[in-house]
């Protein structure tokens, strides 16, 4: 593929600088440009919006060729994003951010938990067009190359159109062979609950403890609006994700209420 | 003051069980009805919506008497409200939940890294109405005098009137008398971003290790119906949280981008 411009991409993830998924994001980005990345050391799922305040960080240069500067960062996915801002682009925006590929999906209100998406949404905080990539496929060593040719095709939008002030991408990609995904479809946020079931456990010195496990719950699985049916009808799912959380819609009534 | 109901009430925090705003918030909620508290061993200020699965958890119990249960729960406020709604209510929910009273402001997008928020936003996914306490005062024993009266009255307007489905409640107190404090507003996120200035330091072995700081700059100072400008103006901000974080209003423009 030739050089379609000279942008400069920061590139995260939460699995970690090891991860499979890094790997194909930072082959499907090298085409638009300049590739920093700035990873976790450690794997860090389900760690959402979490930042490292009582301990110090640590960054180190992996590697630098001509396309990809590698850095990795001992704190969490939002800890890379801030200390990437703060000490390689010193005040200079990239022009994109790009976070993933997560091996596992992060539809629906997976979005709340996922450090993958916490990474995209401090990059719209810092007013970097963001987007976050998952495969649903939680193996250690996925097959990526239909995601990599989805990820160029949204990035390649993102760049020629930008993305509106405080929104962000986020997208989930079907587990499937190229020719039989059917598209990309522009969803909302599905509904829906992780529920919980604890394994309880009884440890050699006679003391409970609780591993979280637990399965995701589609509230409403028939509507065609949603990240979900279209994953589940094969289509890759783009949910523009905003930065802030007001519920306008009740702020009339909770004013009528008698507050004094 | 007199019992006026009998409701079942959640009680969390991001600041641990020994924190004295916790203390503050089972004094306020106390009237209400019988209090359930399940409240992290250690602080987890920042840690957001980060869920514990790569460890188990323990829970103990600190106390019982018949107003108050006392739990603490090894992971983080997220998983203290799930394992609480596994163990302790299994299945059945409380009629409540509140979390805090936080040492420091979660007003603005501090609301997106907050743990006292994200306990509130799991009660809300679990359709338990759920609140958010914070008092602009980050010293180790603040006056709560005020809070507690400002809690009493949110709480008992909230089991009156409960919240709407997947909605809740993000509550900041500004750090003065009560006789100072204008009353309540409702109002919306404010804009607004935390800068970072990492204190760069070098170790004993002559490595370079980093330190978060930095400090939150108002993009919208002069915005009256934000959070920010309430409590600036001595009042105490209420904002509805939802969460949903779809950004409808791109949606449309989304759809016309070249997506083949």
């Amino acid at each position: 593929m030739k050089k379609i411009d000279d942008k400069i991409i920061l590139v995260t993830n939460d699995d970690g600088y090891l991860s499979k998924g890094i790997e194909a994001l930072i082959e499907a980005v090298k085409p638009f440009g300049h590739v920093v990345v700035a990873a976790p050391v450690l794997p860090h799922s389900g760690m959402s919006h979490a930042i490292t305040v009582n301990m110090p960080l640590r960054m180190d240069k992996l590697e630098e060729n001509k396309d990809v500067e590698f850095y990795t960062i001992s704190g969490t996915p939002v800890d890379c994003v801030k200390l990437a801002n703060y000490l390689l682009f010193k005040g200079k925006k990239p022009d994109l951010l790009v976070s993933g590929i997560n091996h596992g999906a992060n539809s629906s209100t997976s979005v709340i938990y996922s450090g993958t998406m916490a990474a995209v949404i401090e990059g719209c905080l810092y007013q970097v067009p963001s987007i976050g990539f998952s495969l649903l496929d939680f193996s250690h060593n996925p097959d990526f190359s239909a995601s990599v040719t989805y990820v160029r095709k949204i990035v390649k939008n993102v760049l020629e159109n930008g993305i509106p002030d405080d929104t962000c991408l986020n997208v989930n990609i079907p587990k499937l062979p190229q020719e039989e995904i059917k598209g990309i479809r522009i969803c909302r946020q599905n509904k829906g609950v992780w529920r919980e079931e604890f394994d309880s456990r009884r440890d050699p010195r006679n003391r409970d403890y609780y591993w979280l496990t637990g399965e995701f719950h589609n509230l409403e699985p028939g509507a065609e609006d949603t990240d979900e049916w279209a994953l589940h009808h094969k289509y890759v799912s783009v949910v523009p994700v905003q930065i802030d959380f007001t519920a306008y819609k009740i702020m009339d009534e909770l004013k009528k209420w008698k507050w004094e």
